[in-house]
């Protein structure tokens, strides 16, 4: 029998790692209840109408389609933009307007797999449909500030631009040959690359000498458009701390479908580059749902921000106390069973270790667990009514009553 | 252009459903933690051989499966029994053993779609694999009671058997015709159908009247095996109140894969039938993964438990207090923003309503989406420091200082 393997791309979450998952999990989204998202889901599956032709045609060719076993041209969840758009258009009776929600599902691209990026992955987002008002911005910016301080994040930078200074910056350089777009796309390397390499990339793309040190001249010259300077003066009001927003005009966000501000957040002793961005995106919905609806929003880079956390010693090792009742022999079963149901009670973090086996052997399972403190209960602690209280950690072990049993 | 659907048999959910859902796998999840169970999860996707030839060639024809743009043949998760298999396979270095997990996510099957039952769903289960001790089993039972407890149900009755007594009454009676499992498959139906009708069942299989009747009389006299009287002892010194297990003789449970203990949770104020059941399967993940690897464990109904929660009114209609701050007009947004600020750091559940609009139309959004608290900021309440707090419960409402906010 040979033995069955994980799909290339794919992967198993261990304890430890889905813990550390979870833990951040929860900071974002208890932060998004109290901004008053809600929460939504959709399926796995759409028709394969619903997914393709709205990312473009590289992103169509990431897409996983399928024929169902009822002949149906079905896709799996790409991103959770375009199915929630097609929620929207299915629900909107049901929903309250403007329609704020969060939405945390996995989705699947058939990318080239390399290290941190899978071919399964959480998405976690955060979004306002129907309102195009600044306010709905800010709101954007200061709960995403809020949920990544939840996390313990404390140096947090928040760059903030207007798509579309950044357009009308471009738009005079570009031609037939070099779209805006393209121009965007290289100048959004510059927190990546240096300026001359940047300047040399527009060149190779068609831009002279003179122009593409000109449009990198222009940009640096722009000041923050009205709009964005109220979004980002409600988003202090709101308790973002003026320090964290950073107007930086080259600031483009890959996705082009923004219309109005875009951010990304980055926290500057994690390496890996931004771990969120957003923006508003006017016209999407309604090129998807054939809807009027204006949206801003934002995602989690999920499985980044989990490494920026673990790498900040964010996430806890252990954030409760937890114990293992251990077994003694057959005939003391009965014993550990009560002492387990004792503190079970006392709402303790309680194992009752599930087999007879020697004790040697349950303490090495209680570390490997990363569990501290075991319980022992032999003939000699029957007799007299106690329990040995063994800290796996320090080696030291007590003879007590349950009730003197304190960690 | 026609409006996307949802696909048949999948379904979207919506925000208070969510919550609903979101709130019953808290509490069981939180108990499945205290009982020592650790997460994982494995990908939605698999080889198509890791899959099928698992569940029997029916189910296997409600597996999805295609082929990927790397011409791998795949399939969805169908349940998370067989995939978990392939992990404790895959990662047997890095688990504890005996390993306890447990592990929610959503599985797949091209079933007919009827009501209350969907190609895509949540499973909740959790799991002990390693130990063939009744230990292992009590722990299976108590954390299973002390979850639903959790969830609020009060009057649960688990029903257990031994599937090897049932086997070794039934066989006697099985011939080249009818086999055991068919029989066991009528038998089954004594909770849903009358004896009578299961009689006449077993006729039209093949049974003679006499054996139709003696295999059902047999059944009534079969006493809890010397390995069920043991665990259902241990449970009940575990914590399970004594008449809340039942020994139930005729109990068979489905999966032809159980080789021992078996189990399933009842809430007699629930008419659809149990909620969650398990057992003891020692055979199935060395048939899977090839190491020998007894195990017990449970599987929560997870749509039929949110069911029998929300009908017996356990789901809290609103868990918290929500707020929204109005937006009185453009002039007054800032003091809106301070207002939600300060509401927002006394930990308060908080709306900034993202637009300028009508205040009548702000307090019918915040109706429809269940906030009872409005508090609106006018220029007199600017002028005087003031706020007014308005209980769209009751209409009343009050002119007040932040300070004086309680609710």
């Amino acid at each position: 029998m040979t033995q069955p393997q994980v799909l290339k791309g794919f992967r198993d979450v261990l304890p430890a790692q889905k813990r550390a998952r979870d833990f951040v999990l929860r900071k974002l989204t208890t932060v998004f209840e109290q901004y008053g998202f809600d929460p939504i889901e959709t399926p796995t599956l759409e028709y394969k109408d619903t997914i393709m032709g709205k990312y473009g045609a590289e992103a169509d060719k990431l897409v996983y389609t399928f024929s169902d076993r009822g002949e149906r041209e079905v896709a799996l969840r790409y991103d959770q933009t375009v199915p929630t758009a097609r929620f929207i258009a299915n629900n909107l009776n049901d929903l309250p307007m403007p329609f704020r929600r969060y939405q945390t599902q996995n989705v699947f691209r058939a990318d080239k797999p390399q290290k941190g990026r899978y071919r399964e992955f959480t998405q976690c987002d955060i979004d306002i449909f129907g309102s195009m008002d600044p306010i709905a911005d800010a709101e954007i910016l200061v709960c995403t500030y809020a949920a990544y301080s939840a996390v313990g994040f404390t140096n947090l930078q928040i760059r903030v631009n207007d798509r579309r200074m950044l357009v009308a910056t471009v738009e005079p350089y570009a031609t037939n040959q070099v779209s805006v777009f393209s121009i965007i796309q290289s100048i959004d390397k510059l927190d990546k690359i240096s300026p001359e390499d940047v300047t040399r990339e527009l060149m190779n793309k068609g831009l002279s000498n003179v122009q593409a040190v000109n449009v990198l001249k222009d940009l640096d010259s722009i000041q923050p458009s009205a709009n964005l300077e109220q979004i980002m003066s409600l988003a202090v009001q709101l308790g973002v701390p003026t320090e964290v927003l950073e107007f930086t005009p080259s600031l483009a966000r890959g996705l082009d479908y923004y219309t109005g501000m875009i951010f990304e957040v980055c926290i500057p002793e994690f390496s890996a580059g931004s771990v969120c961005g957003g923006g508003r995106y006017d016209n999407l919905i309604g090129q998807l749902a054939g809807i009027d609806m204006p949206a801003v929003g934002m995602a989690v880079g999920f499985d980044r921000t989990v490494e920026a956390a673990e790498e900040l010693k964010l996430v806890p090792i252990e954030d409760v106390t937890r114990l293992l009742v251990t077994v003694f022999d057959q005939t003391l079963l009965n014993e550990s069973a009560e002492v387990a149901k004792v503190l079970r009670d006392r709402q303790l973090v309680v194992e009752l270790y599930p087999k007879v086996d020697k004790l040697a052997k349950q303490f090495k399972y209680a570390d490997k667990k990363g569990i501290r403190y075991a319980v022992v209960i032999g003939p000699q602690e029957k007799e007299n009514g106690l329990v040995i209280l063994k800290d796996l950690l320090t080696g030291k072990q007590q003879q007590i009553t349950l009730d003197q049993l304190e960690i």
